[in-house]
């Protein structure tokens, strides 16, 4: 089962809210109700919320009541501004977004049927391209797991956080897959409790052996020799190698490196924001200070207690040991590794991303609309 | 109101698992009762069960039907393991049974009555000590936090972990009463949440400006400059100024020396314990996985889920810039500061500490029973 995906009915995707206790699918029928899902965490994961977007824009494109090309261009934009704004850390939102935008605006010499054909072509080669990056990310991660090794993560990074497969959590269960012999930490993740609900739930699915630990016991782990690995995501990686990830992965980072931890991140290169310089310059998404003072329905501070919620940190690339895409394992310095990754990223799942060309979508527009 | 005192009924104390919802003194009739409130956390930090184990014991010697004074001897000494086994790292505990089976054994050639009476006054004695220690702790420590600081603080080192007053929240409280401009970020402290429960109660009780964070943004916020000082307690504080505090201290300890901020360890020499060399040769208590796992009734890992829960980490002396003592403020080198300090805080609370003269207890004795 696909975390997001298009069906007849509209964008079909995993309640990520009512995991572990409900596995419960629910469908977005309108561009709103996507941006709703996306806002309210139904959905969450940088690579997740990317495919989401474009499945969103393509609702957006078939139920526009637009009959010229500059009309439905409009009415995307419109859409395209409502999903943007949903979440602003993870970059691979507004990547897929210009993605579906570019393909339908090259398709506007043909229509408005092959506009709208060209959105949903676009939307599902993110999708399809995304499964593809994760297999490889985890492909060429693998290796760097080690028999007996312990490997930490943080939030979840799995094919809950993708459209399938997963990215950190795609590294662990290929060396799983491998035959090595490994065991997972897996932090709970406060305050959304992503580690404990989500990724507790997929490694038990998967058959791989873990334990759940507050995020305040990572450290503890760590000085008792107890971490091998650590491996996170990420929601944004700056031209320099800086990463914005699940708020706590920071702290994290600073613990490995002060026992020589390996940390590495694994994302596919439609993480990768070579526009942003620094990680300094990343936008943190402030949250509702409701989903700190509260927890499962319970208050748990006094009423009246002023809470904050950063939902994302920045890991500074100077503690981050590689990054792991589809491109392969980048070493530092990041800055020439990543350039080159992002290109050659796009070369690797060139041949997952373009299976219609524009002429078979006009041809397509005009049989089915 | 004080966090735990004796009473006629028995030990009246304020069952911390209720707040802050609810304001509850419940009063525990037996050494057993008390026991129990240890153990399941009803009164929890490491001044409060010292205060509390003594009183049970007291409980234990007015209970006994011993008549002789072996015998009674006999009886304590059963219901101090009890009292001793409950929970493994704070050291407060077996130093204040200690107290008290020394002031008994002190009595016994006065009889069983005056050996109730001394176990009664040198359990009252090391509650009115504590609270005075924490009024030093205080007055100490103020000095160290300047204007406009931020200050940070893990768990609940507050009136409720002590007597009264508090060891970390002692320092910041006395900073405020002093006119100092403060501000507290009050980590959440999973899994029991005595941040968001505790700490967030005590300081919106004394009108003291403070946001509520998620354990995993403390580091955020330190890399961000928006930390001054850390200020934390102590559950067990080693020879060589290692200290074992709520899991989750060290990893601030480690990303306070990062970011050049400076980390204050609050507590009376009660906490010192000089037999224990190291750190790590500190018990680490682990406690149950369903408290990590469950929370307020809920489950929110999946059902199978196995979680490690140990409750203390230990911080070494090189990552902590002072021990805040109630006989002044400890630098490095921490091994003969300590040692100094043991004994000029057993002066300095030797004023409060036994007001009852032996001789008086027998008499006491004599009258009463």
């Amino acid at each position: 089962m696909r975390t997001v995906e298009w069906s007849a009915a509209g964008v079909r995707l995993i309640d990520q809210r009512r995991l572990p206790q409900d596995l419960v699918v629910t469908v977005c029928r309108t561009v709103d109700e996507v941006a709703a899902a996306i806002r309210t965490m139904q959905v969450r994961g940088a690579p997740a919320i990317g495919a989401c977007a474009a499945f969103g824009l393509t609702l957006a494109a078939q139920q526009s009541p637009a009959t010229s090309p500059p009309d439905l261009l409009a009415d995307l934009e419109r859409g395209e501004r409502l999903l943007a704004a949903t979440r602003p850390t993870a970059v691979n939102l507004t990547w897929a977004l210009g993605r579906v935008m570019q393909a339908v605006t090259a398709a506007c010499e043909c229509g408005v049927a092959a506009m709208r054909a060209a959105a949903l072509a676009e939307a599902q080669a993110i999708a399809e391209a995304d499964v593809f990056a994760n297999r490889r990310i985890g492909a060429a991660g693998a290796p760097l797991i080690a028999d007996g090794d312990t490997v930490l993560t943080h939030c979840n990074a799995g094919g809950l956080a993708c459209v399938d497969y997963g990215t950190a959590l795609g590294v662990i269960r290929a060396a799983h897959a491998d035959g090595t012999d490994l065991h997972v930490l897996v932090d709970e993740t406060r305050p959304f409790l992503q580690g404990a609900r989500l990724t507790a739930w997929e490694l038990g699915q998967l058959g791989i052996p873990h334990t759940l630990i507050t995020d305040s016991m990572a450290g503890h782990f760590m000085q008792r020799g107890n971490v091998q690995k650590v491996v996170v995501g990420a929601d944004r990686i700056a031209a320099n190698g800086d990463a914005a990830n699940k708020i706590g992965t920071y702290t994290l980072a600073v613990v490995a490196q002060r026992h020589g931890v390996p940390f590495y991140v694994a994302a596919p290169t439609s993480t990768v924001d070579l526009s942003v310089a620094y990680g300094n310059d990343i936008p943190i998404e402030e949250r509702s200070a409701a989903e700190v003072a509260r927890f499962a329905g319970v208050q748990i501070a006094p009423e009246a207690t002023p809470a904050a919620h950063p939902a994302f940190d920045v890991t500074p690339h100077e503690l981050i040991t590689a990054i792991i895409t589809e491109a392969g394992v980048l070493r530092p310095p990041f800055g020439p590794s990543l350039a080159a990754a992002v290109t050659a990223g796009a070369g690797v799942l060139a041949e997952r991303e373009r299976p219609v060309s524009v002429d078979a979508l006009a041809t397509a527009g005009r049989a089915s609309v």
